[in-house]
């Protein structure tokens, strides 16, 4: 993968030694020294919040606010969602999420619907007014995406995806405490 | 790439169509239909919480709240940070991190010493308290991240690191609008 990574280049004091902990070595990289510049999870975070920002210019410019703008990426092509389904896609709490619901149903952008399976259950649709406000945001997502991977023409897309939604959909605790049901 | 990607698979309406918008194809997944579920900025963030969050049991386990961890991890092995470093490695506000450092000051876990080489600037510095309430917590992360790994035996650690270490460091805009020096 050719790849410029330059940037956050430190002063190599201890060139490529890395520190032994508890006989576990916790590796650092030949240029960089701090513990989190080599740490999968600082970095997934650092680069998920570094590129949705380069997005948020383009919503900023649209003025959709961030959690609305989420909110209708996520009901784009749904058939509708619950409450606790858009505040774990969206990454709010579920009471933040549902004065953001009132506001939007306020405001003809969503509806609240009974689900047709089980009545007792609500979802959350889009309205047209917030098809409208999301059609053009959608193609930008979409080109903004396309324009990140081209940057990393080695990379594939697909795959990276793949990976991705294994990550999130992956429960760690449930496979290790699953029963051996075939002895 | 032999993952499991079943969970979240919504009904096949339109089943590997996606939707057309301005000419462009807005791509849908054969098994899902919503638009996030194939959107990269969607996956990553919702990917890097999953995977945040399974290590945030460890952190409560030890009774270190998550942003007093990402200053810790952030200071592990790095020769002092500025404010706007550190809020920027922690995805914290400045504000926020300056008050934050204000408690950790206070409880003796790190300190605040002017920048060798320019006494104007001020570094956040770890003290021995810090140290030893992050070292086990070292350990851990380091398993935790080697523990996810396992989970995809065929991604290569390194290159998915160097892919978001490419991706947080990449800017954008300066690229395109960089003046072209040799015509």
């Amino acid at each position: 993968m050719p790849m410029n990574v330059t940037a956050n280049v430190r002063p190599p004091n201890q060139l490529g030694q890395g520190m032994f902990m508890d006989g576990i070595l916790v590796r650092s990289t030949v240029t960089n020294e701090r513990f989190v510049d080599d740490y999968l999870l600082y970095l997934m975070a650092r680069a998920s919040h570094a590129i949705s920002s380069e997005f948020h210019s383009t919503l900023r410019k649209a003025g959709v606010s961030i959690p609305v703008w989420r909110v209708l990426a996520t009901l784009s092509g749904s058939p509708g969602e619950t409450v606790t389904g858009l505040a774990e896609a969206c990454l709010l709490q579920q009471p933040t999420m549902t004065k953001l619901l009132d506001r939007m149903v306020r405001d003809g952008i969503v509806k609240r619907m009974p689900d047709q399976r089980d009545r007792r259950v609500v979802r959350i649709q889009m309205l047209p007014r917030g098809e409208q406000m999301v059609r053009e945001l959608l193609v930008s997502a979409k080109a903004h995406e396309t324009e990140v991977m081209a940057r990393f023409p080695s990379v594939d897309r697909m795959q990276l995806k793949q990976l991705l939604r294994a990550m999130l959909t992956k429960p760690p605790r449930a496979r290790r405490s699953a029963p051996a049901i075939i002895a």
